[in-house]
């Protein structure tokens, strides 16, 4: 039988596919073509039938769909080593805001890449961002081989609030399917304590024109219930309900403070959860009832949130954090088992996305986003349950090779794509200027 | 000036004493002569004074105390991925007491070995251990060069409660002060639920007698206070006091559920609590509020309990949740800040284990128990307050040298002392005949 030459192939590797069936493979063969999966499954038929212009010798190492980091804002990593132990208002208001001002579109660009380059080494293959000055984001992923979904943060009315939907709109009309299909775009009203109801009505039609999903926070903290409540006369949840939010697809983040009423309406209306548990801790916003939520049926994925209030850019650690604290939320140690927290962290994130055609597993016809964990490590000793073992041992160090769209951009932990020393040197520069 | 001559000079270090100041330097020295401690401050008093028979070049890195693992069973690594997502008391009685009867001597020393392995690797330099075969424990602790306090796990009455007993009292006898003087010895009921009264005041007198320290879990489970309510009329800690457990030194692990009156009770008898987040939130025992308790006066220190219920060995990841969940569960963002956290990881160990002598700071005259994390990795850019980076950014895998007593156990991240395949071989020999 002749041979099917494909561009990559992986051989002898440990597979968690992560499809519907959660199907695993032991010793066994991915093949790559261009950006997309031809082949997965046993190695003797693999072998059989491929022949790869690169090859990896998988042995040791267990592939996994790559991790999406549905809640972030990159260029937020500048404040990493700052202003911690603080409130989410007090932080945001009065550390965060003052210096997020002087902020230029140049820095964005650089502080965004030393975000990608630790959502790599973390083994983040798709990220979704909202924040400022996402033309340079964008940029950043054209070049550096990453996924995103980006979203233009926006807030008003203000004297700015009306360049920020402009700015929106454009991203969208440069970005939405560009960088090889890698890149698209969502509206991004920041809240509700941040946004009037006029300007959120805005925020939709946008996004209604536009045909695309709206990313925002819901109910992070007990105040902006309390708030909304005393303003709106309403629960944040009902209150968007009301305005019509839920009508375009909604990626909503954080959801630790929600009524039971509310609960029912994103389930009604598919609304998709970023579950950040770190962060929530970490600002004592509270805890998201994650598996109440999943047992309702609502798609929760994760999210690490800013770097600066986490402080790492790790799916792999918001899984482990995830599952635990879920169980202990829930009072029972067997909800949020490890398979599910492996799903949060992959393809529940495709599904947040509107992205499940194409990323979350690994399957012939899917992108070919693949992550390679060394788990020739001392705290996967002794070998047996292997998801038990990634999902509550494993480190964000293990991963050693992360593939997106069919190109390498790390190998043995060495970015490929880019250059770090220099990320370092400019965001140093970045740092010097803003924070002095 | 003459130079003095010392084993080892750590130069151009940046330092966390953790002393009483928290002082720190920036491009410091440490100069150790033998296992201790001789100078720690500046770089260019301590080139002047001292010349070193080995050097340690310390730039990029950052030297800590050594962490202390107050709670832990190590030889039970042998379950780390086994018998996940389930309940303490399903988890315990059904899975691992009847594969424990399995374990024999020569077992517990490979798999004490793969669990310092592991500990080492992650920076921990003491650890607390309650368990059986402790003998072969002590054996691997005085080989491997780590600091330790056994306890022999004791429960009854049943046959084999007297030996179990006796075993304690000759693991003191031979192991007390030895190695060095890196083991210690203390006495370990399990717990109320499985020790009667009587047993429990025989294990009040050992430890009177011995002189030593009891290591005991307290109210891990609301069903444990519930049912000691029922039996003794009262929670744990009253219970406790009324036998006179709190007479002798105290390191009481887990008090996840305690009474007011309860928590006065530890307070006044100086009890120290070996807090263990990871295991507490993955077996749903509950949130134990350390942040509260501390501001009462307690000692909190840190343990990863056991492998099988983590699944990790490491203390820079149980302070990491321990300062993220303590907010949550304080519902206060500014308790617990970093330096607390990073306390709870070493000086208040020392304190925990009655060590505080020689152990737990970078300070003059103690035993020279020290670690150096590279700090050169991405999720540490950019630099600014470095204890909130350690604490909320960083990662085991960035320990790269582990001292010991003044002796090098790990550099670059490889083991001196432990040969890990031949561990590996031993382990999966292990498991395959247990776990079969």
């Amino acid at each position: 039988m002749e041979k099917t030459r494909v561009s990559l192939l992986i051989e002898n590797v440990d597979i968690f596919t992560v499809d519907d069936d959660y199907t695993e493979y032991k010793n066994g063969c991915i093949a790559v073509d261009g950006n997309t999966i031809v082949y997965v499954g046993d190695m003797q038929e693999g072998r059989a039938g491929y022949e790869g212009d690169e090859v990896i010798e998988g042995k040791g190492y267990l592939a996994l769909p790559g991790l999406i980091n549905t809640h972030t804002h990159s260029a937020m990593v500048l404040f990493r080593g700052y202003a911690n132990d603080l409130p989410l208002w007090e932080w945001l208001s009065e550390k965060m805001w003052p210096l997020e001002d002087k902020i230029e579109a140049d820095d964005a660009y650089w502080l965004s890449l030393l975000a990608m380059a630790e959502m790599i080494k973390a083994g983040t293959t798709t990220f979704s961002d909202m924040y400022m000055f996402m033309e340079e984001t964008a940029r950043g992923v054209d070049e550096v081989g990453l996924r995103a979904v980006l979203a233009r943060g926006l807030q008003g009315p203000d004297e700015s609030s009306d360049k920020r939907l402009k700015e929106n709109r454009m991203l969208w009309e440069r970005w939405e399917g560009k960088a090889g299909g890698r890149l698209k775009v969502m509206v991004g009203p920041h809240a509700i304590y941040t946004c009037s109801s006029d300007y959120l009505r805005e925020c939709i039609e946008l996004a209604k024109e536009l045909d695309t999903g709206i990313h925002i926070h819901i109910s992070e903290t007990k105040g902006e219930v309390t708030e909304s409540i005393e303003k709106h006369g309403k629960p944040p949840v009902l209150y968007l309900e009301e305005l019509g939010l839920f009508e375009v697809p909604t990626l909503a983040a954080h959801c630790v403070h929600l009524q039971d009423e509310e609960v029912d309406i994103l389930k009604d209306r598919n609304v998709s959860i970023a579950h950040c548990p770190y962060s929530n801790l970490k600002l004592a916003s509270g805890f998201m009832p994650a598996a109440q939520f999943m047992e309702k049926g609502i798609n929760v994925s994760l999210g690490t949130d800013s770097a600066s209030s986490n402080n790492n850019l790790s799916i792999l650690k918001e899984m482990q954090l995830a599952s635990i604290l879920g169980k202990a939320v829930a009072k029972s140690a067997q909800v949020l088992p490890a398979k599910e927290a492996v799903k949060m962290a992959t393809i529940n994130g495709a599904k947040a996305l509107g992205w499940i055609d194409e990323i979350g597993s690994i399957e012939v016809g899917k992108r070919a986003d693949i992550i390679l964990l060394d788990t020739n490590k001392t705290h996967y000793r002794p070998i047996d349950d292997m998801t038990a073992l990634l999902v509550y041992s494993g480190y964000s160090s293990d991963v050693d090779t992360v593939i997106v769209d069919g190109n390498i951009l790390m190998d043995g932990r060495e970015l490929r794509t880019i250059d770090l020393d220099r990320v370092y040197y400019e965001v140093d520069r970045i740092k010097e200027r803003i924070m002095k």
